[in-house]
């Protein structure tokens, strides 16, 4: 029967399009960083469409939104989900591709009349990114159980802003236990992200797992001085240090096969001119499909910190802001993404997630899958991001197919 | 007869800490940023001690705070001075203790009962530091006609708040004209606020001149992307970029000689762990002795920028943030300094200064000459900056004998 079922492809676009108004920027993009309030407005906007479909809607304490179909069983939910919050530069389809179009599979089923055997749901989570808040993927986090509700509260933002203050502030503190809803499995669509797709000549893509993340705040003391009168042979200059430790970290990439590195934060303090800074803080994004050379990667970057450190005077303290392990997904549950691709006919791969995903999160609660549509050009976190009518309908239809037939085996 | 005039030590060391006391910081230093309301208090002090002392005290029209004692003459003035704004990790000595100095000797010539044939002046120079709005120097800059008033109130700081409107603000928009009063010679007392006299083991600085500055800003251009999908091939990233022009400016003091490198401001933007960055904002410091090796150190930088341009694909502008070519100070000058020291039994070596001062402004008017004491460690810019009392007045007493036998020659 589920191949009968399809998604309103119009109504799925026309959703993604009034959300994207919500924090619109002049690039075309949408900044939507986590508990601002054009994430409130996403936020309403969303709670109003699970509404008017008539779901169970619930907000809970780390304000995860849940918008539940109740199935003719008492039981573990099949989940579909994926967030709304953006980065600064951010682009109208990551995260709320995913949420539209499991708003679209409850709507589709809705409109069928159908009622499934087990509870079906769309979550959208708190917090993703970590452009604002870290970890990123607090929300999932929090709700597989990773991370206590108070710990959550108590993150601040770049400007010392608690994400506690701001949840009651927007007012999405909500009274739900994150986890409420047991889950009977988990489906994520959403874009790529990357080039992959889109070079293999297009078509979907079934995801095998998450690579492994490692995020780490490095502080790096020197000792500020005149930029005039100090000798060079004098100077502890934590900038000079940065350079080196950025550019070490990129170099590391051509050695650890499908390494990645990214010094996307870099703050210097007092931030004169003429002034040898006295503190730099900065970031290091590091990723590898696997654990192991992942741990390698974060060993070399130590020890050429340890050395800086020694040869040039400057003090480095590290701070781990997220740290999680290479995710396999479910192999029965990847292939029944297969399966439903095949069903309508459509080309698809199987691939590694080369980004974090609520997926990760939620794969330590149940069997968890994740659908991937082309990003064209391969641009994420950008304004230019984009993903065609075609592809994200594609995606849609198969995340139904799958979460139908899951929810009624 | 200038060997029997003596500074008040006591007095001098106090007046320095009253106006330590304003912009005080935790450390033991100062911030006293250029038209803060720190700034303004600081400004408010001096008035006072001028006006206390009956000297005609007047500001101009870009904050420039002038104290003259009348001579026996008509005609252009024996000139000290310096300035009273601060960095923002600044000490208690940079500016301040010249400014301090001057005014004590026209006390000294008050308490003496003293009437110099020419006119003699304190100046506290605006904005020297430039840590605020650029360029530094800016108000002496300004009073040597280098730069029109109005351009300089159209400075902007880091915030886009504009120095014109910051100087209405804190009531030091004055009805002078900058440079009103002519210059008969410039005397400038400062800290070395570099290790080169405490390593010679003490004593006095006869400054022969100042290096020359070129401070760049260069806006570095890349492509925002997804740091955990994008291949490191894919990647325009204008971090990464701005590692290798620091550590290359760094290079290039070790090829050419006396050659000085800083980059004190770096700017990374959107900011975020896990976003390649879009834009950076950097600044170079670069100063040599002589203008001709600045020169060439400048080309090699911009030259291998275009090489970084073409390569990686980021764009890559310059915008001039302060560009003065070294300043010699006059002989006659230079050998008074010396010989003033010499009737006090002082050492005194020749020295160039590695810090702009408002000196070499003033050196564009007429006579120009400094004397430099030890700062202990070499530090400045930095809350732990300090000179001994012996060394402040022994300092402060050579200024006065100078300024007295050029004011009666």
């Amino acid at each position: 029967m589920s191949t009968n079922l399809r998604i309103d492809g119009a109504r799925l676009t026309s959703r993604l399009a009034d959300l994207a108004r919500i924090g619109a920027t002049p690039e075309g993009g949408c900044r939507r960083l986590a508990l601002t309030d054009e994430d409130r407005q996403g936020r309403d906007w969303l709670v109003g469409q699970l509404e008017t479909l008539g779901l169970d809607t619930r907000i809970d304490a780390i304000g995860n939104i849940v918008g539940i179909l109740k199935g003719q069983l008492d039981g573990p939910a099949v989940i579909m989900g994926s967030h709304i919050d953006t980065v600064g530069t951010g682009g109208r389809f990551d995260g709320a591709l995913g949420v539209v179009a499991g708003v679209e599979v409850l709507a589709a089923l809705r409109d069928a009349g159908l009622t499934p055997k087990r509870d079906m749901a769309v979550i959208a989570f708190t917090n993703e990114e970590g452009a604002r808040f870290h970890p990123d993927m607090l929300g999932s986090y929090v709700w597989a159980g990773g991370m206590s509700v108070e710990a959550a509260h108590r993150e601040v933002d770049s400007e010392g802003v608690g994400l506690g203050s701001e949840l009651k502030r927007i007012g999405y503190e909500g009274a739900e236990r994150p986890g409420f809803l047991p889950a009977h499995a988990y489906l994520e669509m959403h874009i790529e992200q990357g080039p992959v797709l889109e070079n293999e000549g297009g078509g979907l893509g079934a995801v095998t797992g998450i690579q492994a993340i490692t995020w780490l705040e490095l502080t790096l003391k020197g000792r500020p001085s005149h930029a005039g009168t100090t000798p060079m042979a004098y100077r502890k200059d934590p900038g000079l240090a940065a350079a080196r430790i950025n550019i070490f970290a990129n170099e590391l990439t051509k050695t650890i096969p499908h390494q990645l590195a990214n010094s996307g934060v870099i703050r210097v303090q007092p931030g004169n001119v003429n002034v040898v800074p006295e503190t730099v803080v900065m970031t290091l994004d590091l990723r590898n499909p696997q654990d192991a050379p992942l741990a390698q990667a974060e060993e070399a970057v130590r020890r050429f910190c340890a050395e800086l450190s020694e040869r040039d005077g400057i003090a480095i303290t590290f701070r781990d802001l997220a740290r999680f392990p290479a995710t396999p997904f479910a192999e029965e549950l990847i292939a029944e993404v297969e399966r439903s691709a095949g069903e309508f006919g459509l080309p698809i791969r199987r691939m590694i997630s080369g980004a974090g995903h609520d997926a990760q999160m939620m794969a330590r609660l149940c069997p968890t899958a994740m659908v991937f549509i082309p990003s064209i050009g391969g641009l994420s976190h950008n304004p230019a991001e984009f993903s065609t009518d075609e592809d994200m309908v594609a995606g849609a239809n198969v995340l139904l197919a799958t979460a139908w037939r899951v929810a009624n085996a």
